[in-house]
């Protein structure tokens, strides 16, 4: 067919998706191998993730520009949550070959933006046929010798603190499935997160006791890290940001606004506990860490349990 | 659905695969955080490749296993085919919630049981929903400060040598395409490749100038060195294995065995060049690397070009 990967063929479409390629000082030996060779400062940080078509995005709801944006920034969110630097990442494009190749120059776009943006080289990948569109994006960084942030390290008395947004990709997701496409500003924060990177090296220099990515909710995050570290995490609502797009979307659909910020997840928001004292002015605090006093690990919302769904979860 | 991942739940799911892990001395973090840490010996070693269901495998044809074993086995051979030692893998899973529990655990068998044959260990991974199996595997190895063996080194005069099998998976595809079971030998390496663990260090020691896996077929991952070294190579079938199985598929379905040897993938047997008097006596030469001579790069069977299909080509 004309215009789709059937014309392209394997190998051109590699060359399509190769041919401007920039990489960065970090790679000894860039796309076109059997694999790619990176040098990394101190232990190799190593985070892979996928997403998939009708499942992850609608292609009518996403431009293959944001998909490419967003397979990468919420692979490199993960390698931030460690307190890493990202160096590289490789994609695994799986396609059916009814694709247009102008989809595919669009998500090659994105994915070059955001690896500009993250200043991260794109090194190597594999391209093949599948029934739908599966991107599968592995992320690469390096600790430069310091120690990685972990979710088990909370300790009592440790500030919660957050970096960047929440519920703006959930209320997106639900304009969207309403067949709205307003307010822009929450739809397009759905289509394309924006990662604060370097968020995950200033949070290790302000000693962050522990650190996740927002991806599934902040409760449900918040969850892992009060497991792994075996503590109770109290969420003071009234800290929490309450934007006027959420507050919109509230009146119009009905939906609770704090609801989608406690739980929406895909902004890829950074949580982190720090030592008191220690939370970056950039951070913005939103609940502490407290004893268990016979409790089992979890969050609770202004003291009390939080008794809804607390986000996303597959399967 | 019972016995489904429905029933099973993300969290369920990601728990059942990583129960008994057993990990190796090089990871410092392994799964359960937003990503794991390694430690490696010189240069980082990052390949990516992705398995779907209905193209690369049929559920009925391959079971759980086989797949596991599989989608480790193909990533690890791209590292082993840049003279490096694989150190870990992770895994994007993403599948149907009707999927078994069954199939997962079968799966998971697999992957393990290739990851120790190959003492590489199992780091991360994502689970997530699809319509159907999706299966990417990123492979990390390290280069222990060795030069990595690229396509481009070919050298006029080098002896062209295999280590592995070759046909072997193609002659087992034939055979379940045309549905039927035997010979079980071909069956069986179509199924599950055994890759030459060491076949990467074991060339490099030999000065290998060049190497690949043969995942499409002979000739068509000998053009990938021949036009990345701008040489013409030259096979000489009267060196190639012709093993038994294969002459018995042959006879019964009319296939010619030699086109079988020649364009046949999927048994992830190493192909190198190696300088004259340098091939291992494990190796098996099956031709030489010859000027240009004024043609274009490429690849000769016997001193003729080869007008059929070189091999597999996605899309």
């Amino acid at each position: 067919m004309r215009g789709t990967l059937a014309e392209l063929g394997e190998f051109g479409l590699i060359e399509r998706i190769t041919q401007d390629l920039v990489t960065g000082p970090q790679v000894v030996l860039g796309p076109g191998d059997d694999a790619a060779v990176v040098s990394v400062d101190g232990g190799v940080v190593v985070s892979t993730d996928a997403m998939n078509e009708n499942v992850h995005f609608r292609t009518d709801w996403v431009a293959g520009e944001d998909v490419g944006h967003r397979c990468i920034g919420r692979a490199l969110a993960d390698i931030e949550a460690m307190g890493a630097t990202p160096t590289a990442v490789v994609i695994a494009l799986s396609t059916p070959e009814t694709t247009t190749i102008r989809w595919i120059e669009r998500f090659t776009q994105g994915v070059m933006e955001e690896c500009e943006t993250a200043h991260v080289s794109l090194v190597g990948g594999d391209v093949s046929r599948a029934e739908m569109i599966s991107v599968a994006v592995t992320a690469i960084g390096q600790t430069g010798g310091r120690a990685v942030i972990t979710r088990s390290g909370a300790q009592i008395g440790d500030t919660v603190a957050l970096k960047g947004r929440l519920g703006w990709a959930a209320a997106g997701l639900a304009v969207l499935s309403r067949g709205f496409r307003s307010p822009r500003a929450v739809v397009s924060a759905y289509q394309r997160p924006r990662i604060s990177y370097g968020a995950g090296v200033e949070a290790g220099r302000h000693q962050a006791t522990s650190m996740i990515d927002v991806s599934d909710g902040l409760i449900a995050d918040l969850r892992h890290i009060a497991t792994a570290s075996g503590v109770l995490i109290n969420i003071e609502t009234n800290q929490l940001p309450l934007p006027e797009p959420l507050q919109t979307l509230g009146h119009a659909t009905g939906k609770d606004p704090l609801e989608l910020v406690l739980t929406g997840g895909e902004d890829h928001g950074f949580v982190a506990t720090f030592p008191e004292g220690r939370c970056p002015r950039t951070w913005q605090p939103i609940g502490q860490v407290l004893a268990l006093d016979g409790s089992d690990p979890g969050v609770l919302v202004d003291g009390k349990e939080w008794l809804k769904s607390p986000g996303w979860t597959h399967f």
